[in-house]
């Protein structure tokens, strides 16, 4: 089937846009986490979300579940790692699976940088995001994983599962443990290779041969999500309606900017919905 | 004392930016009405505001109204008439006193329309918004009196106790009864007058004789508040940030179009709120 939008992203954009879309009943495949945004999870107390007094980042997010729930909404826990523009939507990969959708929002929360030198260049040529798509490919080879969080490990266990040797990458204390897997042999500083990824260099200048690189992260920059989006920095350019460059794409929450505040967050969310609203319209 | 912030309008909007502002350590004079927004107050249900499901109006504005003491912020209960951009911040005319702040945030809502006719053209000159302010002007004469809302009906009183003759123009059923006042004679249709009003039109051709015209409603229209600032229609134009064409003055909510939401007022609250920090740190 063809939904009139797929949502990207399960912070308080996603989550305010998804609850107005539904109540202006379009079909919505919701891509995302069900335990909905780990930086909501981990706010201490929010002081300045009008109409929730001194609420906690694990209360919000319950109140935010129970709402979703009873509203009917389910998020589809796969990873996207690629949108095309169509000539009458989008095609969005999502986990090895293709959905068509008429609209996009990108919700997919704040992303530091633009990923590793190389990495967007040799994207699908080496680079991969996804282990479920591409890990076959990689079968009796070595590997490069960087696991962003401990929620990909399950994806190095498969990698690792099919390939001879990984060396694999985490920004936090990894306990994983299998023979074929070297746990953080240093800092990766960068991906090798002309046309195709070869190899990776570490911080201390040391160089490793490798097949593929896969990278695993909770958000996927932008740019690398979906070709020719307009940035400024690492921000997606929107204009007042939270439209992107790309029509039928839209875009709200910490993915456009500053503040990084869910309030901020939310109302970006309502007005984008309004906005797709609109455009299905006409 | 000049205050970092004046805040225009109790809804949402306000709320939400009064909330980050306080938390900033901005000094804050906050004009409004302590019942806060009456469109929310209307309002049966709200199905899409993130984090409080299936809330009532009357419900959200408690918790607004709690969450406003819980924080130690006031609001002060006078009807701002017009704002002045000065060398170093603006004068806000709030009741017949006025208050210096060094940025604005206005939030005062959606207006319909420009008013009447030669409304904005006669402000000033026989037409006034405040009755504290220019009553006195018209001691013993004949005038007009628009009251938008019955809040504004002691204000009605106050000038049939100084002139002579009032006719009453009313959007609701009026029972204020007074031997000098003229309910409803008819619908008000334009204010008359060249350089200065000196009659009313009705909307059935009837023409009536008056010294002055008081237009008393719960929010001034954007243009006759503050002159030069930059509309789209009745819309305040603003960029990204909230900021409008005067600098100093952010505009939030309603005021700044639709979609009329709350849960779009609160996310412009938050941004305007960041936006005039960040301005007060220059």
């Amino acid at each position: 089937m063809k939904y009139d939008v797929a949502i990207i992203g399960s912070g308080p954009a996603a989550i305010s846009a998804a609850l107005t879309l539904k109540l202006h009943n379009k079909s919505i495949i919701w891509f995302g986490s069900k335990k909905l945004s780990p930086k909501v999870e981990k706010s201490e107390k929010i002081a300045n979300y009008p109409g929730v007094p001194m609420v906690t980042g694990p209360e919000l997010n319950r109140l935010y579940r129970e709402q979703i729930e009873a509203m009917g909404l389910e998020i589809t826990e796969r990873q996207v790692t690629n949108i095309a523009a169509t000539k009458r939507g989008f095609m969005v990969l999502g986990g090895s699976d293709i959905y068509d959708a008429k609209t996009v929002l990108l919700a997919t929360g704040a992303v530091s940088g633009k990923g590793f030198p190389n990495e967007a260049e040799l994207l699908g040529h080496g680079v991969s995001y996804c282990a479920t798509c591409d890990g076959f490919l990689y079968k009796g080879k070595t590997i490069a994983v960087y696991c962003g969080s401990k929620d990909f490990e399950h994806e190095v266990t498969y990698l690792a599962e099919l390939a001879d040797k990984v060396y694999l990458f985490t920004p936090y204390d990894c306990d994983l443990s299998r023979e074929n897997i070297t746990v953080n042999p240093g800092k990766l500083k960068a991906i090798c290779g002309e046309k195709k990824a070869n190899g990776i260099e570490l911080l201390d200048g040391t160089m490793l041969d490798v097949d593929g690189v896969f990278i695993l992260r909770p958000a996927v920059a932008p740019a690398n999500l979906i070709k020719g989006i307009d940035l400024n920095g690492a921000d997606i350019v929107v204009d007042r309606n939270m439209a992107t460059n790309k029509p039928g794409c839209f875009a709200a929450g910490d993915c456009t900017g500053r503040p990084y505040q869910l309030t901020k967050a939310v109302g970006e969310g309502n007005v984008a919905a309004h906005s797709i609203v609109a455009y299905l319209a006409e």
